[in-house]
């Protein structure tokens, strides 16, 4: 018997009557043949509620105590849940992090899973239950005390539990169809991805995708879990992100399907541009720069380092959350005599457009092909950043709906245009 | 050095500012010298609202997860307050009932406590931490499941725990001043209480009484546990109730206190009467009639039979909750014949008011005082039953206010008289 894992997040289990549609899906699911193990948020704002109550108790709440306050929340969404598919006559038990065997470091607000042990949860299965567990939370091994994983920990909860109990699939319900070619917002013609590789999904997650969080994409790409993203208002197939070898998706064992080149355009306006310039070439300028960034608690993502005019001088730019431009352009300001740079400027909101796909690593005219669309719509291009499977330029933030189009466009993925670039075509 | 058990119910904790106020409270009473453990309630209603959320949801929800359920509310209001108190300076440590030790049987909704292990809390302690509770809940030994304790849950939290840990105090933190020798709302003149002995506070509550849940005084007696029940909105000395042997109480050691006779008045609206007449003389039908009734799940309080007129058959009635009054006529009707009962006939509501004081033991005069009070008052008697510390007659509801203040005055409790009433003045 197959076992499934799904996964409901906040905005589907708002109220009672949502609740309730959960449990009629869950109980279809499990009557149409599978096990099935779903993995709950809290229920609508609860969480954002919680963290008020907290802020209006105290500047600086200890971390211990906030983990426990806020773990309630998916404990009360589990147990109605539960409640709400007992009303179908199907049985369900469910099962706090600790529970169920989410064993993570001690890490309060930002748990790490370093093991997973979910026999209670497997013991539900083989007596027949429906098995339900509240996701984003753990215990930790060392303190024993209940932890919480941040952002996207309930899709890492569902995630994890899947590759524990060898799921044949972990369904993300969500409030969107799936992984679109672009974000459908900002371009129109965008279509549904039907199958990507966790290669491909990683970089697009990274690239600004919000879909699904990274840190899920990661962990499922490493232990082989199938995701299928879908939403929780329809019945329609979402889009399946496969782990694989390169080039091959394979929905079921030996059924390698071609990978399209190309998955998608992802975007992201969250980053800022800051530029260091006449920094002295001379060794070490850079990793006292990145140190003392790192110092401020700021994430770099792209850096482009060059040589300046008059060759003696370099100038480095780097891209960093918009959020923390403040602080990072302080600690420079505050230590540039030490390091000599000349000039620091910055710019506070830049666009950054990337197309990703597994398939350019052996499609040499990829490249190309995306410069020359930026470049057809008049687009300027700022720093430049690859890997094998991505390309990302930054651009300036007004331009930033139009590349994102023009690439979409270019490389044959508007929605009214033949199908995805495939392998072979020498397009 | 001593310790110090503090209970808070719903309405201590209902919203952040008085969360901010007990952390207050928890706070001077630590840097007065003791070390404090803290039990609190769920926020306010909170509880109320999961039960209404629940019953959104499902007819008849799964007790087990009902508890994982309503579990969550302590849990909030515990992280909350540690919070709260933390911003003093001082540190806290919350508990579930599971991490406090305290182990229940199965019963979910109304669990028993079997055993109270607080090693971690006790650990707390010895670390010049303050520990906080979750009231209300425990953690079954069989099963690893949470249970919740049923009403007056948390209070029996806290005296557990005070047991335990040898607590030199438990402080039932409420919304009145103390136990009062009346209901202050129905007595004008009642007073509060400045010490009464466990075994009378027990027949207090039994009687009526809900400034104490029956539970925690039954086991503050059972286990030597001091309560000191007061108003969390005032700094005032609330009611003391202590374990002691019969006729002293002491406060401390060595120093035995004079016992009022009598402590005070409890009033009950809650209840109604059944008369089943003509009931054959024969053995074994008041067992069949009350195996009924058991079978209908209705507790019984008092019980009265009488030979009736003819002496071939006797009268039997007895006092049992309002609530349960339509399906005990129901069952007894269903059974007429076999049980071979004349007539059966019941009154929705009647008044109950007892006098209770460990004294009248050993001072015979308190009955006569006592009927002579309600004859002069011009109040029909109807069933009456006394114990060894307890006289209870049954009144038309009308008339129980006018019968608890006869009797308060007749045994010179009222505020304006001289004090209470004390074992040698022959009064």
């Amino acid at each position: 018997m197959s076992l499934i894992v799904q996964k409901y997040g906040g905005s589907s289990v708002a109220d009672a009557e949502s609740i309730k549609r959960v449990a009629r899906r869950v109980v279809e699911t499990k009557r149409a043949g599978h096990q099935v193990v779903v993995v709950v948020s809290a229920m609508g704002d609860t969480t954002d509620e919680l963290l008020d109550l907290a802020a209006a108790i105290a500047d600086a709440p200890p971390s211990r105590e906030m983990d426990i306050l806020l773990s309630s929340g998916e404990r009360m969404s589990m147990a109605l849940l539960a409640m709400a598919i007992h009303e179908h006559g199907e049985t369900a038990q469910s099962f706090t992090g600790s529970q169920a065997g989410m064993i993570t470091d001690t890490s309060h607000g930002k748990a790490r899973i370093i093991d997973v042990s979910p026999d209670r949860v497997q013991e539900s299965l083989d007596t027949d239950h429906i098995g339900i567990v509240a996701g984003f939370q753990g215990v930790s091994s060392e303190s024993k005390d209940i932890t919480t994983m941040g952002r996207g920990g309930s899709d890492t909860t569902a995630v994890a539990l899947a590759a524990a109990l060898n799921a044949d699939a972990c369904e993300i319900y969500t409030d969107v169809d799936g992984v679109f070619t672009a974000d459908p917002r900002v371009v129109k013609s965008a279509h549904k991805i039907d199958q990507i590789s966790s290669e491909d999904m990683l970089e697009m997650a990274a690239a600004g995708s919000k879909v699904l969080h990274l840190r899920s994409v990661e962990y499922a790409r490493r232990f082989g879990v199938k995701l299928h993203v879908r939403s929780s208002f329809s019945q329609h197939e979402g889009t399946w992100v496969l782990p694989g070898p390169d080039d091959t998706i394979a929905l079921q064992e030996g059924e390698p399907l071609e990978q399209p080149i190309i998955s998608g355009v992802a975007h992201d306006d969250s980053e800022a541009k800051l530029t260091i310039s006449g920094v002295p070439d001379v060794p070490g300028k850079a990793a006292d720069i990145f140190n003392l960034i790192a110092q401020a608690g700021t994430n770099i993502d792209m850096i482009v380092q060059n040589v300046s005019d008059d060759t003696k001088t370099t100038n480095i730019s780097f891209t960093l959350p918009g959020a923390d431009i403040e602080k990072s352009v302080q600690i420079l300001t505050d230590n540039k005599e030490q390091i000599g740079f000349e000039e620091l400027d910055y710019v506070p909101q830049v666009g950054k457009v990337s197309l990703v796909g597994g398939g350019m690593r052996h499609h040499p005219g990829v490249s190309a092909r995306f410069f020359t669309a930026l470049r057809d719509a008049g687009i300027n291009i700022g720093l430049i950043s690859t890997s094998e499977i991505r390309v990302s330029v930054i651009t300036d933030i007004e331009d930033l709906g139009r590349a994102v189009q023009a690439i979409h466009t270019a490389f044959g993925l508007d929605a009214d245009q033949e199908a995805t670039v495939y392998a072979g075509t020498g397009r």
